[in-house]
């Protein structure tokens, strides 16, 4: 990380916290807990120019790139109150920076900055998993507009979305002559007539919900297709490294938020008389995962400080993330462990943390698939499926 | 394990579908997150003979040993159906089958086979943790009653208990020449005057419930008090090993309960044209943990074995509930790979497995501690805290 | 284990020491420095009965099955003298056992209880690996005789065998409708024309090495087939569970040979003044091994018990060497970070033993092959490779 | 890592080259074999401008710091050739640079340029470890020189330096107030009377060995003390980073050019007829090998850069190394594992490669103080030992 980086990190991390006196880690909890929303998160996130960060100055933001979104995205994460909207607001409109026409980008990028446009992202479905190719979803161009059917699932903050971005086939598989070739990108309103949105039954312990997105003859206007029609896989790659990064950031801040609470606990906690965290079967585990952490962190800003001055990315974009969940992962098992019976009482707040950290050993993208990734385009060892 | 040992395990397994057919693993889940309990289960245990076994012939059981009780748990814990106070009854009734007196065994022990009496056990504390030397419940002697007064956290399924075994000092540690000297062990009915239970925020997704014990001047007659006043400990340590080995029988249960689920979704699952089990990135995970289990069974069964000859099985019993927990959790991580996003959609009950398969690294003596008694007890290194 | 087995193991470990009084741990890696052989430790073997276990008692042995070459194997591994020649020819001289004719039987296997007959093994070949089909050595029948043509790698303690069990192919591959049909096995004496042994360069710290076997024309008269023509994967089949079971035990041995080695330093050395075996991060990793290596010697032991009255042993004898090998490799591991720099000092003789525990992940079949076959056979996963 | 610091990497792999080309990995390993020295390599290092990387302009080099001595490192181990006397003089001269008079610097720093000085460093003794305050090892002043008396061992390539940096006690651990106070840093001559080298038994396949060095009434003129008497701890310190990092790039190096022949070998064996670089359970750990070291190249190139500009670079610097050293034994097991049983045959240069790997889990440092370090300097909490 550079000097430049570093300070950045610093700014932002001071900015965070005026969000977090709103949310903090105990309210973020308590809205999961109860069904309450981030309204209030996301105009303070918004007054406070936080959501300008990453966005092009001609586009009312304070400057491009995604090393800011990242830093705050690790900030948020860090104080145990991740909103996963965030995170595909910045990950979306970068593709839409990048392949949107002027129209598109003061539409959909601009308002981004005020929080009055905020986008959940629609891709993976049931059968495909991450195998997007076999998507079926269908978007059927009809005079001026197109009419989309199909269902998507995992979809995370649907209901606090305004549009979502949704990646869905103009050709079907059979007709293409190369698979990658068929697929478009689409901003879709999330009031358009014939979407309706069923929650999941999944528990991050978050304010932000899943849900299963159901379109049923959903009319979106020609104007809304990002990109040109079948290139949508363009489009998409363009926005993957971006997304990889914050993935990582997410882990990263996730980890460090839940090792300040086992190390905090292991310098109290003292049965035998003295802290447990001076036995080396609690801290010899908890000080190596800071060591991962950082290490990983170091590789996110790395990546990051390459796509912005338009390096290749994409490895370390990849190894980042891996990394990334997996340190987070040990941090949370040494944690858990260092809190033993407590860490399972809801009010300690420590399993509550283990679902969505360990979400992201598998989401956006499992870290199997990262493996195969680095084995083919960085070992240039033969495809394994 | 040999050949009867073998033979009783497939029996108990077969006996176990009974049981399976009115609580199966989604009925489990259901009452645990609608609140019910699992009255008709008991009572179908009682009918199918299976709580008798490791009951002595002289107490309306069907023969005694620990082999008959870890088979059943383990076929339980298979089955997805684990009822902790099946395990705690079982192991606290050791204590009394050894310690208690003719009257003591009848009274508590006989109607057991029956689930009239129903056991539950109260040894921890919020402050001691794993130093049950530091315990602060005290049992006042009052002419032919003892007055106990104190808390106990981390109490599994009182609510459905009969009675509670409780350690508590009888002598305090200020005036104990010998720490080991002070406690005692009473069988205290949950209906007492002045007993208080407060249900602690856990989801094991289990119909079963942890809670707070409080004791307020609880009156307890003398004859509730099991073996010698202040030689408690000699008559907990002789619960210990069965206690382990059931542990041990919970994990096995559950990691195999899980690799099953596991294994029948990566043979289903194939998004890429082949099915998923066919990538080693998935498949040997899977293995490896079928391996680990499978050997940790075999100590178990091993230990039981030693213990129910009596020779020598704290060795054996401590490294199977590490090897077992620890097997266990490899297997449900596996699995959740395996599934990927849909492991954390409670409608595919994968990650709700998690929470109590993680348990078991603590519960009810964290790794640490046991590797600590390995190193002490059988590599003679010195202690180490 | 059961009793029974336990007390085989007792007086197998009892009697070693007297071999050991022969050629201990110091002598073995002394003389494998110095390329002197074991002449005076196979006639100790001879002397002492050590041989005759696990051959039939019509064949001058002492009683059959594998249990009790299991048992001199870990012992001799654990005194840190493990002879592979003795696993050899326990191993090759089942497949005489089961399918050798009553001469063969006379001629080949009752002579390796006075060490007359010493046999080791060659299959393996430099292109065909672990792909047994692949072999290019061929023997043609030619009148009363075969004459042999190939190279075979990795043999061990050639120079130390009276005769080689060479399995070759009769019919090509090319020629086969059935890949499995066309291999045979023969009994080759070492001192045969056009025989030839070629040391490779490989250091095992031991008195045996390892050789390239090259065969031209090399006859062998017919009498020296061993079961069928063209069936030879039969009867190597039968041997593969006790070459399992033996290597097995080679590792448990040998890891606890490391293991009590470094425990004992643990105990001793003392630079901060109290000893390094109460650091938790030096004796957790050292109890943890324990653990496993003891669940590995279970699982050995119970599936030598299942082959031995002829039940399905493949499954557990398949598992017993990779947990075997990976015990061994964890023990390894811990003892050299217990030991630090003095480790690779050759007068502590402890990286000295890296070696050959860790080639046992790899030898006679690597753990990834081992778990494919867990997948397959065990889980009925699909095929991986 | 910033664009600059890529730079110099990558200008000093170009300049490696002209140095593997008089000794390349097979040379290298062949040296070690047959007992022949490196002085010819030094010679090239010196006259392609090697050797002055690090060295501030004012004494001949190309200008300070550490960045560009750890890339030097790095490259020369990614060739599989790291010359330890190298990294030791470049950690040694720091010492100098930091605490030593314009003469001494003159004397042994400006030299090193051409390699007229090479410097080796003697601190580890057999009883002390770890615990530097209890070594014995006492320089008595007399006059103007001192006089040394001691042992120390695990002197790397004492036979190819031209002086020893020594620390010995210049006042008695009983007579120190403080016990970091009393310890003095010597430049000793290898040609002094009283000095004697024995070669010790380590065999890390390379041309450098290790000795214990015998100090017998060495005498020592009092300007060859650097900085203060009784403050070289001070002295040492400042130096402890730079160990630190030069040792992770070793690691790093080695471990890249072990992945890499690893890598090759995969994508060329096919003993099923598909590169064995296709199966996961081969190119996964390969690949998250690869990602471990990235990661901590980093972190390495991150605390280079940080001490270069004299920012704390105490932590970061810890935990390149240990995660340098564990990333490069992974990456080394994934190797020998993929090589199969051809890892032990000599000739593939694959186990010959592990000794050194591992040693720098140990070495100069075991990885458990680091994570000591982490516990108590990072994370805050009490010292477990």
């Amino acid at each position: 990380m550079d000097p430049t980086q570093e300070e950045i990190r610093r700014d932002v991390r001071d900015a965070i916290k005026g969000v977090v006196a709103v949310v903090d880690r105990r309210e973020f909890v308590r809205r999961g807990r109860e069904g309450e929303h981030l309204d209030d998160w996301w105009s303070t996130m918004a007054d406070l120019g936080l959501l300008g960060i990453g966005v092009p100055e001609d586009l009312d933001g304070s400057g491009g790139g995604i090393s800011g979104p990242v830093a705050v995205m690790e900030a948020l994460s860090e104080a145990g109150t991740p909103a996963v909207l965030y995170l595909l607001t910045s990950f979306a409109r970068t593709a839409i920076i990048r392949h949107g026409t002027e129209e598109q980008r003061r539409r959909w990028v601009a308002p981004t900055v005020t929080a009055e446009v905020r986008l959940c992202f629609a891709i993976t479905e049931a059968d495909a998993g991450t195998n997007s190719f076999k998507m079926q979803t269908f978007a059927e161009e009809d005079g001026d507009h197109y009419v989309l059917n199909g269902e998507k699932v995992f979809i995370s903050a649907a209901d606090d979305a305004t549009h979502a971005m949704v990646v869905a086939r103009t050709t079907r598989l059979s007709e293409s002559a190369d698979k990658r070739v068929g697929l478009s990108v689409f901003v879709v309103p999330l009031d358009a007539a014939g979407l309706d949105l069923q929650q999941m039954r999944i528990d991050l312990h978050s304010p932000e919900r899943q849900f299963v997105l159901h379109l049923q003859d959903v009319e979106v206007p020609r104007e809304n297709l990002i990109g040109e029609r079948d290139q949508g896989l363009r489009v998409m790659f363009d926005a993957l490294n971006p997304e990889r990064l914050l993935v990582a950031a997410w882990a990263i801040g996730l980890g460090q938020h839940a090792l300040q609470r086992g190390v905090d606990y292991a310098r109290e906690r003292a049965p035998f008389g003295t802290p447990i965290g001076s036995y080396q079967g609690v801290q010899h585990p908890l000080a190596r995962a800071r060591a991962h952490l950082d290490a990983a962190r170091l590789m996110m800003y790395h990546a990051c400080a390459q796509f912005d001055r338009d390096d290749e990315a994409g490895a370390y974009a990849n190894m980042a993330k891996l990394l990334a969940s997996e340190a987070a992962n040990a941090a949370a098992d040494a944690v858990i462990q260092t809190f033993g019976g407590s860490a399972f009482d809801a009010d300690s707040d420590i399993t509550t943390l283990w679902p969505m950290i360990r979400l992201l050993r598998i989401a956006p993208v499992n870290n199997e698939m990262i493996l195969n990734y680095i084995s083919e385009r960085v070992l240039n060892l033969p495809k394994s499926y």
